[in-house]
């Protein structure tokens, strides 16, 4: 189905252009019709602009009228732009099918949305890093990025044993028993939310972290070592985020280094340690994070939780 | 003066004894009576032992009736056990005239102690990599060190200019015109606190976190890129932390790397977007950080501060 895709940069700047070309051209090779804007390319610093430069294309991305707002890249520069984003401006363009995809950095934007209206975004690839790499992009994550598009497919399933066929890097849980010590269960109707797991705990304390009550929150993360991991963990417990929350889903937590200094602490010990902390079940393996296969989720929308010892299936309504 | 010192292991497991040795060796060629606590150097994956081990010997510093509770180490380990730790045990330790010393990961309890119950304790070195260096320990570490012991010299002073003799480090302000900015002003009688910024940022939004009014808050951090302390920052910031004190000041951040795709982004930037960001004055230069020169600074203390064209006095009443 042809759609109108809109490419800007709100947090840092584009370094790789042929990644970003072949972005674009990838999604014309797939049927739609991309828009790149202005300042999409611009750099100040580290960051795609200045925070007025970066500020305005997300402004023009809500006025767009486009179908899709696809971010180039992540980085970091959103959170500094936070007090000044129209919030309301960004959820009526979203009120009128604009729909917000990115992630990363973008957890900023999609969590102080979700706490200031309410508004649905979409958890997914950005344009260089999702659709730009060498080769053809990941299968499962254009099919995903279609479903969103078609407004079809809602819903995302995956295994909860090690080896599960979207499970292309490494996995919290690395213990097959405890992957399954959740058991079986259901939860219906929980609003689903969640990101980068540092991005997200930078907004505690802050008006833009979403107090979401009974809802399903999932964490992914890059380059950070377990014991930050665990750090930001405790940090969410201890401000009782996670006593509100229905489950917890642990995506991939990727190209972090272990040290001899670690002895056996690994995220392994982090899922184990978040298990008896918390009463919520704790799923792990969600084929999402900075990964090539992954699956698109809406952040803010009610969903479905269904877990059993083959998998989990997470299914949200018509977004 | 010769002191009873109790050396403990609170975070991290104690990788290097050598070190630890020259440590307990220089406090006791400077006269005192050290004692080592029975699990100061176990070790349970990164940890000094297991949870139950490094919170037992906590208590165990609180009840040994020493003149200080000095950490072996930094590291990770004392934001795990903040739920279980004895506050008021600890605060009526400390009435009694026990002073705990410490920094980095310790920030934990020092913040914790302070939010529960208002007790001071002092940041400054740990043994290792104060008074286990090779060589001689800093001279000016040392003297702070005394002075405490003493409850001498009851205050720090530093230039503002950039080439202060206890500036041996990165400074976060680069820009001589910029470190100048704020200009003469007096403080009288705010709470001092602070420590290292990733701890207390992991702390915010928690019971843990102090809710200080009319402060003055001190930061510093190691091995944390520019872009990540801005994040932080802007954390602080959205919380109304920076409104609420009287002056922010900013200690050594060293041990990150630029990388090319910073192109002018440092230190030096994020101090000029912390200015333009909050009122109060922004100090620079401060000689506390993870580096070798360093003073001694009690944490939840009433302090005055005074600030002129060549330099700044933070004045302590007696601890």
């Amino acid at each position: 189905m042809k759609k109108y895709i809109y490419i800007y940069s709100p947090s840092g700047a584009v370094r790789d252009k042929v990644a970003f070309k072949r972005g674009i051209k990838r999604l014309q090779t797939l049927g739609h019709e991309v828009e790149v804007d202005v300042d999409a390319l611009t750099s100040h610093q580290r960051f795609a602009g200045d925070d007025a430069t970066r500020l305005a294309a997300i402004h023009r991305a809500a006025d767009s009228g486009a179908d899709v707002a696809l971010i180039s890249r992540g980085g970091y520069g959103l959170t500094r732009l936070l007090p000044d984003i129209r919030f309301k401006k960004i959820a009526k363009a979203i009120d009128k099918g604009l729909q917000f995809v990115g992630m990363s950095d973008f957890t900023a934007f999609q969590s102080a949305l979700l706490a200031k209206t309410g508004a649905i975004t979409w958890a997914g690839p950005a344009l260089g890093e999702g659709f730009g790499v060498e080769g053809t992009p990941d299968e499962i994550m254009e099919a995903c990025f279609d479903d969103m598009l078609c407004g079809q497919g809602e819903g995302a399933g995956w295994r909860q044993a090690r080896k599960s066929v979207a499970n292309t890097s490494k996995d919290i849980a690395t213990n097959p028993e405890d992957i399954r010590a959740e058991g079986s269960f259901d939860i219906q109707d929980a609003v689903l939310w969640g990101g980068n797991l540092t991005v997200l705990t930078t907004l505690l304390g802050t008006p833009y972290f979403p107090n979401i009550k009974g809802g399903i929150l999932f964490l992914e993360d890059v380059a950070e070592h377990p014991y930050r991991v665990e750090r930001m963990l405790t940090q969410l417990l201890y401000a009782g985020v996670f006593k509100r929350q229905k489950a917890v889903v642990l995506g991939q937590f990727t190209d972090f280094k272990l040290t001899p200094h670690d002895r056996g602490f690994n995220m392994g010990t982090v899922g184990q340690w978040l298990r008896q902390a918390i009463k919520a079940p704790v799923l792990t393996n969600l084929p999402y994070g900075h990964v090539q296969t992954k699956v698109l989720l809406p952040v803010g929308a009610r969903t479905d939780l269904s877990v059993n010892s083959r998998g989990a299936l997470l299914v949200w309504g018509h977004v």
